[in-house]
C-alpha cells in the first residue's frame, strides 16, 4: 500500500485518537487563535487583506482581523497572518510548524460547510498528523536542500483536512492528493522576509484548493506524492517507509511543542532553566551559557541595540528575566528596553559558551550570586511536558498576548467545541 | 548580475524585438485563441468554470466560453482550458509550452489594467521570451527529474508579464521574482491527466498572483530563483549561465513550434514529409517509416479502434492523410474513423522502424507504388519554416478548427493589434 492509499484511509477514516491527544490538539488550536490574532496587525496581514479585498468574491469563510472571502482565499490569508509572528507551534520531527499550515485550512472548509466544531478538531488533528507524517516520510534531505517543510508538508496535511470535511469520496481524495503533489511549493530562502509566513498561507491555500478541485470532478494522477516523477522523487524526498508505521493508532502530534516565550527558538531552553532558579537581579555577579554550537551564530547580539535584536540575544533575554520583564509578551521586546540601564547592566555580565555536549534543544546555565554561592539549571525541551503545566502555560502565553479575559475566552470556546463560525467571529475581532 | 536583475530589467525596458519576431508572437497569439476556443468545450474546463463560479468575485478579466472572474483566477482557468487539447505551441529549448503559461497572464492584467493591444503583445513577448530562457537556464536536469517546465519556468514568464503590465517598479519586479520562486510548482507525473493542462492555469495564475502582491507591499527574498535555498538550486537546476546571453537583443521565441497535426507531436515530422508527396491511396502499395528509437513506444500504435488511440499512430495518421482526412482537425480523430474499411486497408500496408540516425524532430518516409515506383521523402521540424507559410499553416489551422469566418475575425484583431477586451469579448464566445 502507497502512501498515498495510506492517507485516504487516515484522513476519511474514525478519528480513534484518545483524550490525551485530543487535549494537545485543543491546546494547539487555543495558542493557534491567540498567536493569530495578536499579528493581525503585523505589516503583512495588512497586504494578505488588501489582496483578498481585490479579488473579493464569495463570503465563505471569516478572516483574521474581519471580513470574508471565498474558502481558498480565507486559508491564504489566516494561514499568513497566523505565521506573521513566528511565534506558533513546531514539531520537531516534522521540523514544521502544524497549526499555521492546518488550521487555517481546516477552519475555512469547517465554516462553510456548517460542520461542528468537533468534527473541526478531528479533521485539524488529523491533517496535522498527516503533515507530520508525511514531512517524516520526506526526512532531512528535503528540508535541508531548501524546502520550508511547514509549506509543503502542510499542504498535504491542509488537503487532508479539507478533504475530511468536504466529505471526499476515496476516490476524489487520492485525486486531491494527486492535485496537492502538482500544487505544494515553498522555500526556506524566504526566511526572513514576509514571505515566510506567506509560505504558510500557501500551504493551507494549497490543501483547500485540491481538496475543493477534486469535489469538481478534476483528474489527477494517484499517487503522485510518491510515484515515478512524483512529489517525493522530485522534491529530494528519502522516502522514509517508517514514517507512516502505525498511523491511526500512535500520533507524532502528542510531541508538538509550543513557543512560550516571544523570541527566537534557541533562547528557550535557557529561558525555561532560568525559570527554576530564584534569584534576585541584584543579588547576581555573573552568568554563564552553555550551548549547541549552532546556536552561536543565530542568537547570541551581545548587546543589540533593537527590541528585534532582543529576540536574539541571550544576554539580553536572560536580563530581561530576571529582571521581571515578561518574555512571553511581545510588547517586552522593545527598543526601548534594550536602552534600559538595568538590561544593560545585567547583560552585560552574562557569558555564553558553545559546548558540543549539549544538544540543540538543551541548554545549562549557572548563576554565581554576589555571595560566592554558584546555582545550577539545566533544561531539555525534548522531555515532554506534563499536559497540566502546558495547559497553564498556554493559558499564560494568551493572557499575556490578548489579556486576561480574551484568552479565557477563547480556551472556553476550543474546549467546549464551539462551532467553526463561532471560532471565527472571535477571530475576526 | 544575476538572473533576476537580468530578468528585471528585460521585464521593464523597451522591448526591442525587431518585425521578424513580432510577427511571430502574432501567430502564437492567433494559434492561441484558436485552440483556446475550441477547448472550451473539453471536461476539464466546465471544471474550471464550476471553480471560478464557487468563489466568484471581482470580474476583472474574462473567462474562455463566457463569465468574468478575479484576474488570478482568470489566469488559472484560462491557462487550463488553452491547454485541454495540448494543441498549443512548443519552445524544444525550453521544453516548454510558451503561449499557455504565459498568454492567460498577461491577458488577464492587461484587460483590468486597460493596457492597449501593443502593450499585452509586447508583454505576452517579453513573458514567453523569459519562461524559455529561464527553461533553458534550469536545464534538461529539472525536466529529466520530473517538473514540468510549461509550469515551472512559465510561471517566471508569466510574473514577467504581468509585472510589466502591471507597471511594477523594479523593486517590485524583483520581489514578485522572488515570490514566485516560492510559489511556483508543476510536475510530469500528471500527464495523461487533465492536471496536465491544469499546471499551464498554475503558471499563469502564479505569476498573477506574485507580481500583483509585490504591487500590494509584499516583501519576498530578493534573488530566489537562483541565489542559496532557491528555486534553481533546490529544483535540480543547472543553472546554465549561457541561457542568458544577449537576452533583449537575441530571441528565442523566434524558434517556437506551432502544432499543425491535431495528435502526438512524434507524429508531425512524418506528416509534414508526407505532404511534400502527390500519391492516390489507391496507387500505395507499401508505406515505410523510419524514425527515432524514442517514439516507437510513445506513438506507434498499429491498430487503435478509438480516436484517441489514432492520435499515437503512424499508421493510421498516414492513411489518414493519403485519403484527404483533415489531420488539423480535431473532429478527424474519430472511433468511427478507426472502424472505416479503406482506412484500415491502407495502414496495414504501412511499416514502422526505429533508426538511431533519425534525429528526434525528423521522420524519413517511402512510398512504394503500385507500379512499383518509390517516392522518398523527409522533414525536420527543427529546420525554420518561412514567415510566409507559417502563417499560412497557422490560418488553415484556426480555420480547420473554428471555421473561415471566424478564424479570419481573429487573425484581424491579433495582426491590428487589438485591445484586451476585444480578444476577450472573441474569447467569451
Amino acid at each position: 500500500m502507497g502512501i498515498s492509499d495510506k492517507l485516504v484511509a487516515f484522513a476519511l477514516g474514525d478519528c480513534r485518537a484518545p483524550e490525551a491527544v485530543r487535549a494537545v490538539a485543543r491546546l494547539s488550536l487555543i495558542d493557534w487563535m491567540a498567536v493569530a490574532i495578536a499579528g493581525k496587525s503585523e505589516p503583512v496581514a495588512a497586504v494578505m487583506r488588501a489582496f483578498a479585498g481585490e479579488e473579493g468574491g464569495t463570503g465563505q469563510a471569516g478572516l483574521i482581523g474581519g471580513g470574508r472571502a471565498p474558502m481558498r482565499m480565507a486559508a491564504l490569508v489566516n494561514g499568513t497572518v497566523s505565521h506573521a509572528l513566528d511565534y506558533d507551534d513546531t514539531h520537531f520531527g516534522h521540523i514544521g510548524h502544524p497549526s499555521v499550515g492546518v488550521i487555517p485550512a481546516a477552519l475555512a472548509v469547517a465554516e462553510q460547510d456548517a460542520a461542528g466544531g468537533a468534527a473541526l478538531q478531528e479533521a485539524a488533528l488529523i491533517g496535522m498528523e498527516a503533515s507530520i507524517r508525511f514531512g517524516e516520510w520526506l526526512g532531512r534531505a528535503h528540508y535541508q536542500v531548501g524546502f520550508h517543510q511547514t509549506a509543503t508538508a502542510g499542504a498535504v496535511g491542509a488537503c487532508v483536512a479539507a478533504g475530511r470535511l468536504l466529505k471526499l469520496k476515496p476516490d476524489q481524495m487520492a485525486t486531491a492528493l494527486g492535485l496537492v503533489a502538482t500544487r505544494a511549493s515553498g522555500l526556506k530562502s524566504q526566511f526572513g522576509t514576509s514571505a515566510k509566513p506567506f509560505n504558510a498561507g500557501l500551504s493551507a491555500s494549497n490543501g483547500v484548493e485540491a481538496a475543493q478541485m477534486a469535489r469538481l470532478g478534476m483528474e489527477a494522477r494517484l499517487g503522485a506524492l510518491e510515484g515515478p516523477l512524483g512529489f517525493g522523487p522530485t522534491h529530494h524526498g528519502e522516502a522514509v517507509e517508517e514514517a507512516f508505521d502505525g498511523i491511526g493508532e500512535a500520533w507524532r502530534f502528542e510531541t508538538v511543542s509550543h513557543k512560550f516565550h516571544a523570541c527566537c527558538h534557541g533562547l528557550h531552553a535557557v529561558l525555561e532553566a532560568a525559570a527554576g532558579l530564584d534569584v534576585a537581579p541584584d543579588a547576581i555577579a555573573a552568568v554563564r551559557v552553555e550551548t549547541h554550537p549552532r546556536w552561536m551564530s543565530v542568537c547570541n547580539q551581545a548587546a543589540p541595540e533593537t527590541g528585534l535584536g532582543a529576540k536574539f540575544s541571550y544576554s539580553t533575554v536572560l536580563a530581561m528575566h530576571f529582571l521581571g520583564h515578561d518574555t512571553a509578551r511581545l510588547e517586552s521586546y522593545s527598543d526601548g528596553l534594550c536602552g534600559d540601564a538595568h538590561v544593560r547592566a545585567l547583560r552585560g555580565r552574562v557569558e555564553v559558551s558553545a559546548n558540543e555536549d549539549v544538544g540543540e534543544m538543551q541548554a545549562r546555565l549557572a548563576v554565581e550570586t554576589r555571595a560566592g554561592e554558584v546555582l545550577h539549571a539545566f533544561h531539555d525541551l525534548d522531555v515532554p511536558m506534563a499536559l497540566k503545566d502546558r495547559r497553564a502555560k498556554i493559558a499564560a502565553k494568551a493572557a499575556a498576548l490578548l489579556g486576561t479575559t480574551r484568552a479565557q475566552r477563547i480556551e472556553t470556546l476550543v474546549e467546549t467545541r464551539a462551532a467553526p463560525r463561532e471560532l471565527a467571529a472571535e477571530l475576526a475581532v
